[in-house]
């Protein structure tokens, strides 16, 4: 994200004070940027629960008017934020068609369009999304690197984890087909796509028990199912262990000593812990 | 499987036609058989579903007919299939007898049985097992490391894992006896399979809640099985993450010595640990 | 707490009798002191569990005045053992207000508020806070170092673990609004807080079964709330393997510089990363 | 164990024919002892099936004689095993009192005990004992270094283990007095211990759903105790992969080369890695 934000920066400058705009909305690691985040975090987190609490009858019926407001307000401070998005980067066309700045757009829309239409659990689960805004929390310089050294090491386990979640699509299939021919419909497998519903409420062990086997052979084959499900979970955890670990062991054995070459240094090193020359 | 591949192609060259075909099916690294390797998936990914929609009786009382199009179309493919895998392999019979030769037959037959014969539910499951034919999709070149990686995690553990599983079957059928004595037949435990199978449940912390104690001695029993399920998940996942370290560790020098041939050298190493050869 | 128990025996010395309390009382390596901290592990384990039977109705019939009985034991020994504590510090005030001196008091106040103030069930559930003075087991000196461990690997992953949960609380968050729009009233989702707290269930594989949805699109969602969460726990699980694996790696090293005094050098330096000075 | 064994055999000679015995009932590795040894683990698995299936009641009423006569069958064979092994230990009281030798015991006498004595059920649990003996299948070559080192991990564990248990023990009596005072017993928490068995429930992410919060402030608690669940598993997850890998680690640096004196020689090694010298 640092990056895409200097691509906005080149080219001609911007006047100052939307540079200073900028510096405030986009920036991290000034006093003012800070301040903005934390505000912006809170604003969000709130207007959600406000969103949330919309859906509840009693609620609404008791409180609507106080919620009205509240999301009116908030509406009006992203629409706010929005325009001054728009204003402080070099090339608003390209925020805006941005993910981010699509979900930006969506916190303030669905406010203007219930206006004029009333299908209001489509719109209150749209304006739900106005959720996705956190993840510009981690945009705040002390998350970006935790948050980028988790998705470096979930890239680079992507296709061990796409071969898990194959395999245990084939399981889940098997197992499943294999219980609507031995349970049949009077315990609730009435089709194989159900079963297979099934199948993945139990490995995954989540265990509703909206559907459970009634017979002998059913309730083994579920047991075996169980402890598959109750094995593999070592798979992912596995995987995902051993690639934190890398990306870890890189990171620091990223930068050679100039005087030495040795690598292998942390990320908090000053000096050479070879040959104590500063590095 | 590619040295069983390799294993096909000796002996007597095949005809030219003939080579041509094996390399696009057999082989994943030509843009030709890339291209019909993704087919293949989607066609695979798709009868899967069509099988499975065909369970559901509402859907099947619908959209019948256009599944049983489908269900034709997809077999007249995979016959195809079979015939130009027979025909491009030096040793028809051995590729026939392989486990993946017997699976493609199985997606072929059970469309022609039904033909003649109606045991609708268990063709169905049969022709389910198609999705077996996925596992072709780990030939892929790209993915046949990383599923070769997690396999030889798996089978370097494969006696921890057995004693892993064969001290959980203790503790369920000693569990689920002693509950059967303590809960007896009114909360369920009518039996000590019963009581075992309500064990499995509950050690893996799939917990349905169809066969929950009553009793307080029961409940104090069950908590203990719960945080003991709840704790040694911790075994296998220990397990299978040390392993694959080694694994990770052993794959990222297998330089074979040039004097015994032996792979698995440390990074560090100088001489060969079996042989004493300078790598 | 070593250091903070150092503190307290700073400036003017102790009465000898009183320090003799204060190496029983707070000191666990003395043979003395270790007797205590049994006795009083016993103690508290014990007088949890009579508060808890205390709750039980037909306990309380007819073992009511037993409990009473214990509970006022144990109110008069933990009153007796505050009031040494108190002596045999030398600020009692700074004890008095610090945690762990807030959880002693609150062990004995509600027993004496009990004889004027009848809000029984509040009371009891204020008794049975002094269930939090165990965590004066890991004072003993083989916890400590242990107890020390885990809460170090805990606080330096503290802001991975952050990003992990608002990640989850914006998944639970979607998926939830998703379906309460497609599940509805019928099926028990009966409002985004609701439909958010059936998804965190769902997620964490817990799986009541109070609320399931009803749909074909809401299985096939929850179908994938629930491989997603299945698959996730690998991210807090690989988290803190990777940083126990650090602490571990430190602890072994933690040699401090003769020139800076800084410690956490790796087990091959030479030379101290953060002055250049030779080890 | 082995070592144990050894002890069985010093002081003055057995007799040839006993000898011979010995050795193939307690040793693994002769082809005589392997073949004893899987018959034993067959006779264990078969015997234990047979008993949890006599509890079962339309299996009992059809098939009850034919049970009978394998009840007597296996116990005649564990009989004469057991008789056996006391003919061929140097000191038979040392096996007969230890744990093992116990379970052997209790193997036999119930289907005596039966003939006058007729309280089924719970001989039927002490006979289902026997499934203890599996144990020794941990005695054959092949198994015994990985259950040994798999318990080496836990047993240095131990103590970080007992913090976590100690924490969970924590957690779930304040949360669950807590959910006590919050949903009262009209949603089923009708006293602490009830309470605290619902939050084991929940935190162990088993959730059985027979006991669930019914009001919204109770729902938001759970949902705490769910997402906590759900994280600290990592814990023990944690310390038992490092712990491994500790263990791991040890196994392979205890050799140092004659030579060079370097260690870190991996298991299989024959040459030192790095002068070349035979280990």
């Amino acid at each position: 994200m640092g990056k895409k934000l200097k691509k906005y920066s080149q080219g001609e400058p911007l006047a100052p004070w939307r540079e200073k705009i900028h510096e405030v909305i986009f920036e991290a690691d000034t006093p003012a940027g800070k301040t903005f985040d934390a505000v912006l975090i809170a604003a969000i987190t709130l207007s959600v629960i406000a969103v949330m609490l919309d859906s509840v009858e009693t609620i609404k019926y008791e409180y609507g008017h106080i919620l009205d407001i509240l999301e009116w307000g908030f509406t009006f401070l992203f629409l706010v934020e929005y325009i001054l998005r728009l204003i402080s980067v070099r090339k608003p066309l390209l925020y805006a068609t941005s993910f981010l700045g699509v979900v930006d757009l969506l916190s303030i829309l669905p406010s203007f369009v219930s206006l004029f239409y009333t299908g209001a659990e489509t719109l209150l689960v749209i304006r739900v999304l106005r959720v996705l805004r956190v993840f510009r929390v981690f945009k705040l310089a002390e998350y970006l690197g935790e948050a980028d050294y988790l998705m470096r090491a979930l890239r680079s386990s992507r296709r061990k984890i796409a071969v898990f979640l194959y395999t245990v699509f084939i399981f889940v299939v098997i197992f499943g087909s294999i219980m609507y021919l031995v349970e049949g419909e009077d315990s609730g497998f009435t089709s194989i796509p159900k079963a297979v519903y099934w199948a993945i409420i139990t490995l995954t062990t989540v265990g509703y028990g909206d559907i459970v086997p009634q017979t002998h052979l059913g309730q083994m084959i579920a047991s075996t199912v169980m402890i598959m499900g109750y094995a593999i979970i070592a798979v992912p955890t596995g995987i995902y262990s051993t690639e934190l670990a890398k990306v870890y062991k890189q990171s620091i054995t990223n930068n050679a000593c100039i005087n030495c070459g040795e690598e292998g240094h942390d990320e908090d090193a000053i000096f050479c812990k070879f040959c104590g020359e500063k590095l």
